[in-house]
């Protein structure tokens, strides 16, 4: 799906678009159903009220209609032609309410007349309608017949999961929220090139195993999190992905330490990419990171984005809609994932076998593949490794000091293996068992196919 | 004193200007008098002679009246025009001296034409007198009457001190310079700030003790470690304070080390002040920090300014008058102090309570506060306490990352304490007693109430 | 010879520039020679077939003569005007050889058309020509007369050694090339300073050891390497030296680990010299500084250049001629490596012996130096001296920190400890025996005096 320009990618988001998401409910598991078509998810269903860590899993929120319909019984604001217009976690109401009440239910984005803003109050029991400015002001009727068919009621807190086996227990989780409604990059994009990314590994020979999350936000993170506690040593490298499907520059969040591997990788990656690109420091607001690099869990985890959340105008509201997502963005995304991905697959320290000067590299048939004059990258790239694989230096480590490509540095590298010029120094011996989901059939979750 | 907008400070300052100050002498004891009606000053005597590390405690310096008179009777130089028209320390004399050698004992500014330059001979024994380029110009008769009636001899070196004691014997020092005669900025503005700090602190409940010097410059600063030598690991932070009157933006010389609490305590403030300010690296030339920092000694303490020494056209001439000082600047150095200080006092490690994902914060009625859109500066505040308080870092080191005012850090600090959010990491066991004054009279040295 | 404004040294590159180098052979012999009237240099002949780590030592080239001759018998391409048209390393031929053949021989700059590029063939035989863009344009016989009067034989490569005993075993190296042809400003510009500079500390009381090593490049050091595997950890600092007579500004390429003292001291140097210059972070492409930072060697050796190679238009050409080099900047290199070794013959750390507060100069009649006014150079370094002199800080740190030339911290640190207030921390203990190149008798080498 990565490698079709993006459309396939873009195809999917739109597929998902028209559902009502929230942080629990049907639209999650819909959306889910929609995913396994391409990765076989997990899919666990956490039953409410289990309190997990600080939080409690809360009631299961559904939704069949809404509105609200002037004097004349014409519905002037609307559910089903946009989800937006429920605040999400909305109680039930179906009454007549006089324009002053209805008022302080109604909420709008002043500084974009047209557009219909996103709000929830998941943990505050009320109801409540958005819509544009626009509408608003032409409001004028005394009262209003204003109906919200939902149900809020014991149920589950759903999320999908896929493990990704590797050759080593150690895992990159990836992971994406999917709690939004008809919102396309802020939600979808991710989704799109999470489920893409998951679908090419798939395919591969890969070192780590690799753990996709697909999960409400914030109680989706924390209830995951607190029902993984005990494995949570096994994730060596990890980053949440949001907003990675409009035209801006790409933009790594780093985790909090700010200098993990994930760190590193992404700021080689996109330092390589020759565009335009945003290293951002930590801070503990944001995606799920938040979760993830609390003090007490504290993992290499950080944000994969385009333009960060709130730096653009359409930031929740209906302007985030499918115009706004770019194939071409949501392959560029998919490529820098990917190429993370291979940079962490591939950074072992290696130590040169001839480390007393240089080898004489025509003796390889090393030096042939090289032109006159200047140094070519490739020659540079041999050089490197050569001078800087005393152990102590990773192949990251060294094309980040050399500037040069990932794809040059690699084939140096695999060059240089092939002559027994560098061996990799042994990896850790890695723990056995790679924590299938289906471990957990003993608690209160229920996990199922979906 | 401090919360007059300046106007106390700067009346303080008016007081002292006239007096005619010297590293020893009655204007010292004077000077320390008149502090001593804001503050219970301890007021200690060093005789002559007493040997304190490389140096020895010199001569007692008074004088009384000076003057050069030309042929017709004329005092065409008085000292009681201007104290700067004397060179401090200079021996007596009273004779008619010729043109020519005369000359040998005139000094004038020639950048600054009609100002009176500030000198000194404190270790070689010499009488002079400081004039303008001006006065020097009109000089044309064959000889003039010299007068200076002062006296050198055996006596005492005088400073103040004033300890304010808190709940540990740990100790804040924040020393300024009172041996200069009639300049306004450098030495009265930082003798009226420490004053009006030392009056506000103590009315306050302290975690630190805070110990006031107010002491002539290098030799007085070298004599009280060469008194306190053994009692000098209680001072966990300082500050030299002078020139902190003037119209410039405010200035914090760094200690030896540059990266002690102090330091950036400094930084921090100064850099949330909004306005513009100087952070300067440190150097063994300027104030008594020369000493508080020299090797052996080694403290934690930097220098506040406004100006640097040397750095206005007015430093050490007549030019650095009352008109140069500001009521307002006075002010505004008062509270960059007293913001330090709340700081320091402040500046505890904490642990989060709940550090496994972000704890629901609306539980604790913490989220209520908080207005929707953006998050607010509070919530920030409240999110980056709660990531960081790992207990390996500090709330100054907090507040620095996250770049928010401190009194929202405070407020947020507050919050989440109340809330059982946060806790302190346990104070190291403080040593008791705190050092008195009091306890010196076994040495040469008399201590007396001002 | 570097103490005549750079004449005497431009006259040894003009004396050399006419032989012909390459890696073996007659050429170093006679450089060697002619070096050998200023430095009594050590000959070394490391006979063909020895191996050297990956290498080994090639067979010996020669050249007598070569030459094309165009159907008119007229020679068109002639060794005897410059030796860069024969590729170094060519087998010997004699032939008739058609156009279209020949010119699969010849080498050009299309870049520069009227000059002659240098090249080399060293481990892959064959034969060529180089000559200019225009000379070849020129060419349209259908065949021409070819010959190349060399010799490629089992004999030596041959490199010299010069070692001055200071009164410690360890040593600092300096090194250079020898094996370029009529190239002056890479290589002779090189050998002419390191004589220079040789024979200036052939004269002087040298607390180091200094190696000087006249080699071919690449080989050259490997060869040298591996013979004195064993003793290499009696280099403690070093720095290959090349293209330091162009007119560009100095330039200091760093060792492999970026901190050595040898690069701060370069930098403090290049920092202080009041001109442009250029730091340059290690890589592993340039001159021998490659073998000698090779992971398993790592030894603390920068590179001196100017303009470095391949950033001036004469690289390799034959406009890398007398006229590229300029007695000023040859002079110039000189006395900025001069001043590096006196930067390292004086750093020691120190004690202050009057740690406590300031010592009072005047007593020991170093106030006196001073004028008035702002603190001079001199009155700073005495402060910074005594402020950073705990046994942590060496001179260079501290005058480094200081921002000061170092003749005058010079001048202070030799005040200072005369006047008992610094005292040098002991050096660790020295080995015994300097090295000498003699002790390799038992080797297949042939050391000789040249």
């Amino acid at each position: 799906m990565a490698s079709q320009g993006g459309s396939a990618m873009f195809d999917l988001v739109a597929e998902l678009y028209p559902i009502c998401r929230s942080i629990t409910g049907r639209g999650v598991r819909e959306t889910l159903r929609a995913l396994s078509r391409f990765v076989p998810l997990t899919v666990v269903e956490v039953p409410s009220g289990l309190e997990v860590f600080d939080w409690t899993v809360p009631l299961e929120w559904n939704i069949r209609d809404a509105y609200i319909k002037d004097r004349s019984g014409t519905r002037i604001v609307d559910f089903n032609r946009s989800n937006l217009h429920v605040v999400s976690y909305s109680l039930p109401i179906r009454r007549t309410v006089g324009l002053a009440e209805l008022k302080t239910h109604l909420h709008t984005d002043p500084l974009s007349r047209g557009s219909i803003p996103y709000r929830t109050s998941y943990y505050a029991p009320t109801w409540g309608f958005c819509l544009s400015q626009d509408q608003l002001d032409g409001m004028h009727d005394d009262e209003y017949e204003v109906c919200i068919d939902s149900t809020l009621s014991p149920g589950h807190l759903t999320y999908g999961e896929f493990l990704i086996k590797g050759r080593s227990s150690q895992e990159v989780l990836i992971s994406t929220h999917i709690c939004h409604p008809s919102l396309a990059n802020d939600n979808l994009s991710g989704i799109a090139v999470a489920t893409a990314v998951a679908q090419r590994l798939s395919e591969m020979d890969l070192r780590y195993s690799y753990r996709f999350l697909f999960i409400p936000g914030t109680i989706g993170s924390i209830t995951w999190l607190a029902l993984n506690h005990a494995r949570l040593d096994r994730i060596k490298h990890g980053f949440v992905m949001s907003c990675v499907g409009d035209g801006g520059a790409p933009t790594y969040k780093q985790s909090r330490g700010g200098e993990a591997e994930i760190d590193r990788a992404w700021a080689y990656v996109l330092g390589q990419g020759g565009g335009e690109f945003r290293l951002r420091p930590f801070s503990p607001y944001g995606y799920d990171e938040r979760q993830f690099c609390s003090p007490g869990i504290n993992l290499p985890v950080g944000c994969f984005m385009r333009t960060p959340h709130g730096e653009f105008a359409e930031y929740h509201t209906s302007g985030d809609d499918l115009g706004f997502v770019r194939p071409a963005s949501l392959r560029d995304s998919a490529l820098k994932v990917m190429s993370v991905i291979d940079v962490l697959e591939n950074n072992l320290a290696y130590v040169n076998q001839k480390p007393f000067c240089e080898p004489r590299l025509g003796k390889y048939d090393l030096y042939e593949n090289v032109g006159g004059g200047n140094a070519s990258d490739y020659r540079m790239a041999l050089l490197w490794l050569l001078n800087m694989s005393d152990g102590a230096h990773s192949v990251l480590d060294i094309a980040s000091r050399a500037g040069l490509p990932w794809e040059t540095v690699k084939a140096a590298l695999r060059s240089l293996e092939a002559a027994g010029l560098l061996r990799a120094v042994d990896a850790p011996a890695l723990a056995a068992g790679a924590g299938a989901p289906g471990s957990w059939s003993a608690s209160p979750v229920t996990v199922t196919s979906a």
